[in-house]
């Protein structure tokens, strides 16, 4: 009996191909699109992160404004993940480190009580910032 | 034995975890950080994606550059990917859904190749618009 | 006698070129690429908007690491702002509208001390939600 | 009259006000958002970038859906700029060097042609790859 194929064990496997593709396993930028990245180095997959992040933000503001759909924010993420896997791989890390880290924090009881008493401190500053602000505003 | 309501998967078990946070499931904003993004709405949790994606340039390019530590770098991802389970999670998506699209993806065996087609053609669409770019510069 | 050309005196020029690329002012997607951005829509120079930001992140890592050089970070801030001159123009706003902004906040002379008390809340509360953290690693 | 310390150009004026803040030129931490900022070095405002591109985007998509306002887009690419000005500054860059950089640009009379010469190509290179995407999408 085989166990469906879990998130992380359909990284592990894209990691996998990912690895495959690094200039030292003789992944060829010729005829492979991640080869081609390893290949041209940091900057060329890195641009690709910040440029996904975006549109994974432009497709959730559409999907906000009830256009654009499900479908796209997911492709627009999936994308996003692919090239983190990618940045990951040319540092000789994996998901596994990610979903270790993750885990790791998950463990951690305080963990979300902490956040959260960084975040309200944060609004609290913002709130008692934006007082003078309006006042300013009518000078 | 695997319960139901504890997933093996990492992922997926942080997924349910954020979805219990969600309004409609009684998340507290007073008393949780997750359940506190998805109170506020998109902007709060896109923006930190847009952070998130930054920082993860940045640990990027000091690891790049002798500096920094892989672990920074799993940190930041880590940071990204949760950030990324909130938004989903507040559009009825999760894991799943990326990891499958991901899959879909591995399995067109002509993905690869089309993709690096694209980006072939667009590096030399960019080599072409360079040469004249230098004869400008003379001028 | 004329003066020399203010950086606000360049935006406003270049706004200008942008505003005849418009649509709406006859602007030929097949023979100008600004017209061809304004023609496709938010999302094509949003896009870009990140990227470039993206691409501004990791010039600056270079400079900061020895890498890299000062023309190519210019270069790259070049192109963040001339795209977020191409985002004004779509929604009728023009370099004017942001440096006015810029001048009222300057004109608060408030403002730096509350953005200061902002920051230094903000930090506090790290501080403080750092501690436990440590601890929580050793367990 | 004007004096060679108070520059009519905001952007100038602001600058030098930046400038000013330099832990080199006595800028307190304790004292000055901008100040703090420059002393925590370049990760402190690169991160404030990235932020301030993703509330750009936000702000453009909200208005994009008739929502947000004119406003909020403006005070988002005040920021933008803002942090923009304290990266140069911090390298011993300013607007006039990026002010320039476009203004060479601008004196390019062959750039946007070359420029939306590499757009066409990207954009038949993605429709050429389009096609077969849509053959697996049947498998």
């Amino acid at each position: 009996m085989t166990l469906p194929d879990t998130p992380q064990d359909v990284l592990q496997r894209l990691a996998a191909v990912i690895d495959s593709r690094k200039p030292a396993a003789g992944g060829d930028p010729e005829r492979s699109y991640v080869a081609r990245l390893l290949h041209r180095g940091p900057d060329a997959f890195l641009k690709k992160i910040a440029e996904e992040a975006g549109e994974v933000v432009m497709a959730a503001k559409d999907l906000q404004h009830g256009a654009g759909s499900a479908q796209a924010l997911v492709g627009e993420m999936a994308d996003l993940w692919f090239h983190s896997l990618i940045a990951l791989a040319h540092f000789g890390l994996g998901p596994a480190d990610v979903v270790a880290e993750l885990a790791r924090r998950e463990g951690l009881s305080g963990l979300e009580e902490k956040a959260l008493r960084k975040a309200r401190a944060r609004e609290q500053a913002e709130a008692a910032a934006a007082a003078p602000d309006m006042e300013e505003g009518t000078k």
